[in-house]
């Protein structure tokens, strides 16, 4: 899922999500919508969907990771978490009912619940206590969502966020607790905080094994391309990551045939495209040494072009994943990309 | 025509030039070109055209205009302009003879001579004095440019530029002689430099009159929409400005119902689009609710949407006087623009 934080994936028109990229489905979050332009007001202008002219699915995430990574001054109680606005430190408090209610103002398609998302490393004590506040604030969301629901015959789904850090024991309570809830889907949250990659992985792994086979399963905030599969190979079947989207606007493009950052002296006079072996937009049109050029001018295409691409190439990968899956040749598929990254 | 300063027009995609805008020609700027990324780079990439992406016609500056307001340390000689780059310091020579070399190492289709663009207000010896030094460089340019046309074949015009500042006699002395090289096409430079919006009007006026009727006249660096159809009521074919762009990366959108200035906190939940009479993308598309959050948020495709919008606002002016032209009704129309300014 292409991030679009403050309902705009940066420098990407829709028009390019849904054509040139076929983005299925968009991430947006409630922390940054909430406090600009507010959810109030995007629900006067008939919801996110209509507000940003995106028709296709959105996830919006609680807010709850923002919150511990932006704000000042927060407080966290079993009730909730009381912060300050990194825009102009307003006091405002989250519940696990009230993000939930800011979610159905948006509109979203898939919302999530308030967690809590501890630091890595963190104790095992310290760990155990969040998740437990997790579980116990995916309880109050889910059935104030489902009251909702209830009343307003929304199809809006919510998917409980299994926490528990490192530690498979608290990972496997965690999920297993959150199951009982019998929630529209599932996701692994608290990986891709500071820890090895290979951890991220495995606690994934640890995680997953406890969910429901056949709800989908989304793990937060991964991953490299290569990565991707791996996911899949596991059981996830939804990711969301700032990587592609982030690298590009630094100048760094992600290729078939490694990375290329553009900045480098080599792609100065380079008439070749980012990545011959892609059909985007910027790789039939441009040369890297053009691209170089306004990455050095700091022009604002630059950033425009290189998001294109760089969100073409994890979505395609995402396409060849699931051509794979449906030929039934995944495991070769796999086996394919770990072989390349051992080069 | 829209200005694409450094082989770009800030934050459009070419394919947007080319279909959302139906641009004919855009503007590079040969000083920026030259320091950045350098036009034998360019030309080692088979031109501006290709290098950029741009099959349609461009027109670079010479460059003077850029050495007198960007540049360091000047010195003006009667062989050129010694300068230092505002980039990185170095020091660099533009001669009458160097510029027409970098502009045929772009491959611009309509290339400016170096002239000395005076500041306002000036003396008339000041003036006089520079008006004098732009025809011998026009001189030197225009045969430089002859003789390279004849070895090469190239079909490349070259526009001689007027100046004289706001006096009469100059403008006329100017015209006279400039004329007297049978150039492909006329420019009005020296306008559009602080005077009062009347004079710059004033001095076209004075200028076109001596310019040959069946060759293109550009003015260059105007103007505001009303003024397109003034400026083309006294025999002006061709311009080019900023304001399109610039404004509209400032937040300012120019409409049929006047300007809007998206910070303002009435657009705030204004479901509407910037101009309900404009069929561009950004206005069938978004609402000024959602462009305000963008430009608020600070992001990027603010830029561009903006920038998309205003150009086509121009552009819509500019197919609007050629169609009135066509239909004997341009007389109609331009009382018409008159009137409503007198609203």
């Amino acid at each position: 899922m292409p991030v679009g934080t403050q309902a705009t994936v940066k420098g990407v028109m829709q028009r390019d999500l849904a054509g040139e990229l076929d983005a299925k489905i968009i991430l947006a979050n409630t922390y940054h919508l909430f406090l600009r332009p507010g959810h109030e007001l995007i629900r006067g202008l008939g919801g996110l969907h209509r507000f940003m002219s995106w028709p296709r699915a959105i996830l919006t995430d609680s807010g709850g990771f923002q919150v511990f990574s932006l704000s000042d001054l927060r407080k966290i109680t079993d009730d909730g978490v009381l912060f300050r606005s990194h825009l102009n430190g307003d006091a405002h408090l989250f519940t696990p009912e009230s993000t939930v209610d800011v979610q159905f103002a948006l509109g979203s398609d898939i919302m999530m619940p308030l967690d809590e998302c501890i630091e890595y490393p963190a104790s095992h004590e310290a760990a155990h206590q969040a998740m437990r506040r997790t579980v116990a604030w995916a309880r109050s969301a889910y059935h104030h969502y489902q009251r909702h629901i209830e009343e307003s015959a929304s199809d809006t789904a919510l998917f409980p966020i299994v926490q528990g850090s490192m530690y498979r024991d608290l990972r496997r309570e965690c999920a297993c607790q959150l199951v009982e809830l019998n929630a529209p889907g599932y996701a692994v949250g608290g990986v891709s905080v500071g820890e090895p990659r290979s951890l991220s992985l495995e606690m994934t792994e640890a995680t997953v094994e406890f969910l429901p086979r056949h709800r989908p399963r989304y793990v937060m905030g991964v991953g490299m391309p290569e990565e991707l599969p791996e996911y899949v190979a596991r059981g996830v079947d939804m990711m969301d990551c700032v990587l592609p989207s982030r690298n590009a606007r630094n100048g760094y493009l992600f290729t078939s045939e490694g990375p290329v950052v553009i900045k480098q002296a080599r792609y100065r006079d380079d008439a070749s495209p980012v990545d011959p072996n892609c059909s985007c937009y910027t790789c039939v049109t441009y040369s890297r040494a053009y691209l170089r050029h306004l990455y050095q001018a700091g022009e604002i295409l630059f950033s425009s072009l290189a998001t294109l691409h760089n969100l073409r190439y994890y979505l395609d990968i995402m396409r060849q994943i699931r051509q794979a899956i449906v030929q039934g040749t995944f495991r070769t598929y796999l086996h394919g990309v770990r072989n390349r990254a051992l080069e």
